[in-house]
């Protein structure tokens, strides 16, 4: 071998256990050469001398070029051997990297307020679902079939994927008693895509919206980024308080509710207040973003109605997946009167034309097989086996004075007993690895008192929520 | 039986070639109780006479009532049977369906200009690529593996998935010679959707963008819903003509260009151009869009160094899997500065939270694998047949007098001949079901001749584009 070609075998670092090794050849050559340390009209050394460079056999190096003759990175020239094809790489030397020389600015947008699952030992914040009985080999099945399919050379239906949406139909209709058709429906990038879209259709610089206190965090920035100002309403055990709407109700849009579960307190919005908000809203023509986040985990109590299924055509219904099965798998719908889920579906074509087509197939099996149903209903056994068991926890705990919120969802809220308070709770646990937000950290302002913490517990297991609960007790009693 | 329960055999019509039929039956008891027909409270008929009924095996019945009692939609009360369960569904009569009346109103959004794929004949629309060598054996399997990881409780990265961006790192230097690290890229829903990004963080109402006359229509609505005016500048053949850039820069934000294959008149944007379109962007500090829309299907002619190799940080490079994949995949990128990535990043969460998991790590397996650049490998080829095929029968044709823009890409122009005009010959293919769009159909005035068409051959067959020539001579002589 000559020196050079030498070179090419010191390039070559193959580790036996880590694959193929003809696959790990080819890419070991694809990136010296985009290295440009191999550079085109280079010579390939004979396949025989770098076999033994490499200690390989030959087979696998005739397989490697094989796969880079394919590719076009290397040619064979006839009668001369095989070289660096001439137009595999670039002239490094003439190119620069991207450079942090940014000239324009673009506006300043406000660190998104996201959860963000961090490495601690024990963390309570809530929204999070439990993974452990995912059906993943169903799962992966539905997906599998989705990319059996050849794929198409057009770009879908920006309202989404026609068999997902009538699967919706069925399903909203046998799960939470929404009657609507496949044109009222536009599947959406998970919720607050949702309320993005709405956003983008509504919101002007002078326009407001009216959102529960204390609220969901990343909706008031959707809303906010539009362009609106946020109008805080006071929520209690029954949710949203109703009397206390703004009484000037001038470019108000939206009022943003989360009626099966407020978030983060837990109350479910009262049939009495159901009917009240619509009327208020329909004699103003504010519309209802109804935010049903985890309204399918319900335990003990019968369900109500959501409000989409009781006004006459001001309310838009948003749901996700990313409660009942996980957050990454992006998809979420709302349900709105045809005229606006055209509206939106326009807004969404010229955004990114349209949702992606495999995820919404899987999804469609998935929901059509009835295994989101059996999903549900199993999560729904397991949620209740950890709720009773931290219920049973902060009922002995040292400062637990009142639990709310239990009756739905994956979280909880916990009053604490006097002298004690939700930040001050809070920050004693992260003393202990331990996140647990206070109420506080959802409100808009001081009008929410600072007297309890929000557990949130469906991802935790039965061990974490028992061993969270006791550390709290020594840490809070120790003040 | 009694009447009632024969009620029930009457509602199930099991299709004997329509798959197992025990679940056809849960589902057509999942229906009839949605609908209303069947009632919580209802008793389930015995599994014997109920099959016997049907004539099914009585186990078809058992395991179609088994999944049923999983679901929660039956329960079976001991010593006395199974019945509907009383959470089984809502009371249809107090509910009422998604109504019209909607009270307020959105903005208007126009109607997107996307070219939706028709029913005709021969269409001959641009930007569809052929699917007729995708890989679906092996993209499938990329698509299982992905599926087959235990899904996070987390919500991912907003920039995209680590792996995927640093598969795209590796990519990008390769194919074209393009250098940057993994945090000066963001993951999209496809090229628009970046510019859809990009013009939220930048654009006003009072903002102007430069784009090419004629040129992609919905990257100008995009650029249009963000608020800005849209100024155009002429492009010949050698792509964006630099000297007819405005000379009032005031509030111009960006200039958005195809510099690999101007769209949709195919020609390349030439060295000597790039210089000086970057020295116009760098010294007005004007973002300089690149949208190599499909850059990677080049023919004869060496490659040009991307713009964003050679600009000091002014340049965002687009780019998208749409066409060396598949549109419905809604995957494509932007490589910039990590001080925008951020900006984007932060925009993104907010209105979306974060790309889904499961295809973007597909995608990253498949392209570390090497199995995308063997699939462009042989579109190339597949793509260069197609248009020696096409320039053949063009040569030989009526209304042809000059090819251009067939260096790359997936689409030519076609000048034609004197007296000719494209959209008469638009028209009059139109008779033949043949969509052939004439170039002022990308224009924005007519300052854009009305002397060519284009023809999108990729996702036609070779017999398709003879065929389509062949008809389209006759219908050209008989003016």
């Amino acid at each position: 071998m000559t020196n050079r070609e030498v070179a090419w075998a010191l390039k070559c670092d193959l580790d036996r256990h880590g694959g193929q090794l003809s696959t790990q050849l080819a890419q070991q050559i694809r990136n010296s050469i985009a290295g440009g340390e191999l550079i085109p009209g280079d010579r390939v050394p004979a396949s025989r001398a770098l076999a033994r460079e490499l200690n390989v056999a030959r087979g696998t190096v005739t397989t490697a070029m094989d796969i880079l003759i394919a590719e076009g990175l290397l040619e064979a020239r006839a009668g001369s051997g095989t070289y660096i094809s001439s137009d595999a790489s670039f002239c490094p030397e003439q190119l620069q990297p991207v450079s942090e020389t940014l000239i324009a600015l673009p506006h300043a947008v406000p660190k998104p307020e996201i959860d963000q699952l961090g490495a601690v030992q024990i963390d309570f914040r809530p929204c999070r679902p439990s993974l452990e009985s995912f059906p993943l080999a169903i799962w992966r099945r539905c997906l599998s079939s989705a990319g059996s399919a050849m794929p198409s050379a057009d770009y879908g239906d920006p309202r989404g994927d026609e068999r997902l949406r009538n699967t919706l139909v069925t399903y909203l209709r046998r799960a939470r008693g929404l009657s609507f058709t496949a044109d009222q429906i536009i599947i959406t990038n998970g919720a607050v895509h949702a309320m993005h879209l709405l956003s983008s259709v509504y919101l002007d610089h002078d326009s407001k919206v009216v959102v529960e206190n204390p609220g969901y965090r990343l909706a008031r920035q959707t809303f906010r980024l539009a362009g609106a100002d946020i109008i805080p309403c006071a929520v209690d055990s029954s949710g949203l308080v109703v009397d206390e709407l703004p009484s000037n109700t001038e470019n108000v849009r939206f009022v943003c509710v989360t009626p099966s579960h407020q978030f983060p307190t837990g109350s479910r919005l009262s049939l009495g207040r159901r009917r009240e908000l619509i009327s208020w809203a329909e004699e103003r023509g504010i519309l209802i973003i109804e935010d049903d986040y985890d309204g399918e985990f319900r335990y003990d109590v019968s369900p109500l109605a959501p409000l989409a299924a009781m006004s006459n055509g001001c309310v838009v219904y948003c749901g996700t997946f990313s409660k009942t099965l996980f957050p990454g798998l992006r998809i979420g719908f709302a349900v709105a009167p045809k005229r606006l889920i055209d509206t939106l579906a326009a807004y969404r074509s010229i955004s990114e034309y349209a949702p992606n087509t495999i995820l919404q197939s899987a999804l469609a099996k998935f929901i059509s097989e009835g295994h989101h149903e059996r999903h549900i209903h199993k999560m729904r056994r397991i949620y209740a086996q950890k709720r009773k068991t931290l219920a049973e926890s902060l009922r002995a705990s040292t400062f637990a004075e009142q639990l709310q919120g239990l009756d739905s969802g994956l979280n909880a809220l916990v009053k604490l007993k006097t002298g004690l308070t939700g930040t001050r709770l809070s920050a004693k646990a992260k003393h202990l690895d331990i996140v647990l937000p206070p109420v506080r950290h959802y409100a808009l302002d001081d009008s929410v008192p600072d007297d309890a913490v929000v557990f949130g517990y469906a991802g935790l297991s039965e061990d974490q929520l028992v061993r969270g609960v006791e550390m709290l007790n020594t840490t809070s009693s120790a003040r």
